[in-house]
């Protein structure tokens, strides 16, 4: 099944537009958890990202589309940090969770099909290959061009998806991203080539049964004019939407990159979920995340639904 | 002391401008080291990859400016593979030799700040902080702009480098590295931005005693007339300069990438040195990997300082 369909059904069955963003800072986690243990040892350390990220699963499976957990912060705690994100990415499609492994990875050759492999590879140990994390979806970035992603997109085929890093969150984006490219007679910004090209790709390969291809960009939500030139140009990628909460976007920014009928997008939000519990006190963690997702899940669904 | 120096010491000490790219594909592995393991086992595989890197940093450590392990191969094998890729950084550190974790990353604010915390933090275990992988240096992706660098540059000060992609050696490196940027009245590649943002840091930190920065730039060795225009217009950017050997480029394709005095790069062979035993019959793997480091090294000193 497309990865696109199963993004679809999740958002349908779950009345939810929210992909919760595992960052686990280590400096952000609950104190109590932290209390005890040797902050500078690395196998501690990933033994309490392992049970707060379990427990953000826990707390928010049902509310979420997906899960994005960032790479990077695992990565931080090498091999024990990724044994912790195999048994994150494990755990959340237990519960049917899809997960969208968030590493931005881009390389050539034998190189990219190794990273290729690795995220999106089955985590099953089988007689056919050697076992990866199984991610459903990851990030990817697109500067060493078209023949760097044929690795990815050739596992467009068993159901897995990707987003190209178009338009970013950060302010810095704009130092490479909108430069104007010369473009025939016109010119267009580097974000904008980086998502004709994911839609070169989306051509090759075709489209879900949801009219969405499995293809898609990241279009930061700190952008809201951008994200609807965007959807309004390539009205068949999926977007990636980056930069709710924490970051200082909300709903209302985010609808432009939504299409008619509230499909086409997912948003994600990672500290404002993560880390509620700092700005609510007397309940648990596990509750205050909950709280706000259901919150965020909410306003979401007002601003992209809303007539 | 500054990367860019520890560099010219071991290019100048070992009359060497050759890295040894550590890329250890499964399938080209010498065929007795893969006898009776089972292949799609993750710790079977990974052990044989911990042996075979050893085995290369052990035959080619005085013949190399550096090792560069290409983290994809590595991360391919999850935990186990990472495990592995600290015992082979350390096993380098313990020669002398200078090592380049080719990973590619790039992301914003405290994920930046991770990944550079990982690949350039120390790897003793300490009371300061988390160990990481203890690379002198690593190669980054701009796409995200000047403010997703910033943890990178903060570690230049602690003798860490790190190389730019900005021209890459696959084909592909047209589709978005070539295209025309408008820059005042001129135009510019997206990889001489790329250069620019560079130079931009590299101004910020200062120089080494040598006349270079410790920031650099990736440019591949299969675009000669672009690596000498570079080098005419960044004379202080230091370059690494990937695909000679087994991707095509030679000896004199890399010159216009060094200064008239030799200095200012180092050339990448991965392939050509790691599986030279599959050209050669009747010696050992190390033996092969020995004899190609070094008619290599030879070569690229030839072309070089030919005058």
């Amino acid at each position: 099944m497309e990865f696109s369909d199963r993004l679809y059904e999740a958002i349908a069955k779950k009345q939810s537009r929210l992909v919760v963003g595992l960052d686990p800072h280590i400096d952000l986690l609950p104190p109590a958890m932290l209390q005890g243990i040797d902050r500078n040892n690395r196998a501690q350390v990933a033994e309490i990202v392992r049970t707060f990220c379990l427990g953000i699963v826990e707390a928010t499976h049902d509310l979420v589309a997906a899960v994005k957990p960032q790479v990077a912060f695992f990565e931080r705690l090498g091999p024990e940090g990724f044994r912790v994100l195999e048994d994150v990415v494990a755990a959340a499609r237990a519960c049917n969770l899809l997960t969208i492994s968030d590493c931005k990875r881009g390389d050539i050759g034998s190189t990219a099909a190794a990273y290729a492999e690795y995220h999106l590879g089955s985590s099953a140990p089988s007689a056919s290959g050697l076992r990866g994390l199984g991610a459903d979806c990851m990030t990817l970035n697109a500067y060493l061009g078209e023949d760097s992603l044929a690795p990815f997109s050739r596992l467009l085929r068993e159901g897995r998806g990707f987003f190209l890093l178009a338009k970013s969150s950060n302010k810095g984006s704009a130092d490479l991203q909108d430069r104007m490219l010369q473009h025939g007679e016109q010119s267009i910004p580097v974000y904008w080539a980086v998502a004709q090209l994911a839609q070169k790709l989306a051509d090759n390969h075709g489209l879900g049964q949801c009219g969405y291809s499995s293809v898609g960009i990241v279009v930061g939500a700190t952008f809201p004019v951008e994200g609807e030139q965007l959807r309004a140009a390539f009205p068949r990628l999926l977007f990636l939407v980056p930069g709710i909460g924490a970051q200082g976007a909300s709903g209302a920014d985010i609808r432009g990159c939504f299409d008619q009928n509230g499909f086409g997008a997912v948003a994600n939000a990672s500290r404002s979920v993560l880390f509620a519990f700092r700005e609510n006190s007397g309940i648990s963690w596990q509750s205050a995340a909950r709280n706000a997702a259901t919150s965020i899940r909410n306003q979401l669904n007002a601003a992209v639904l809303q007539t």
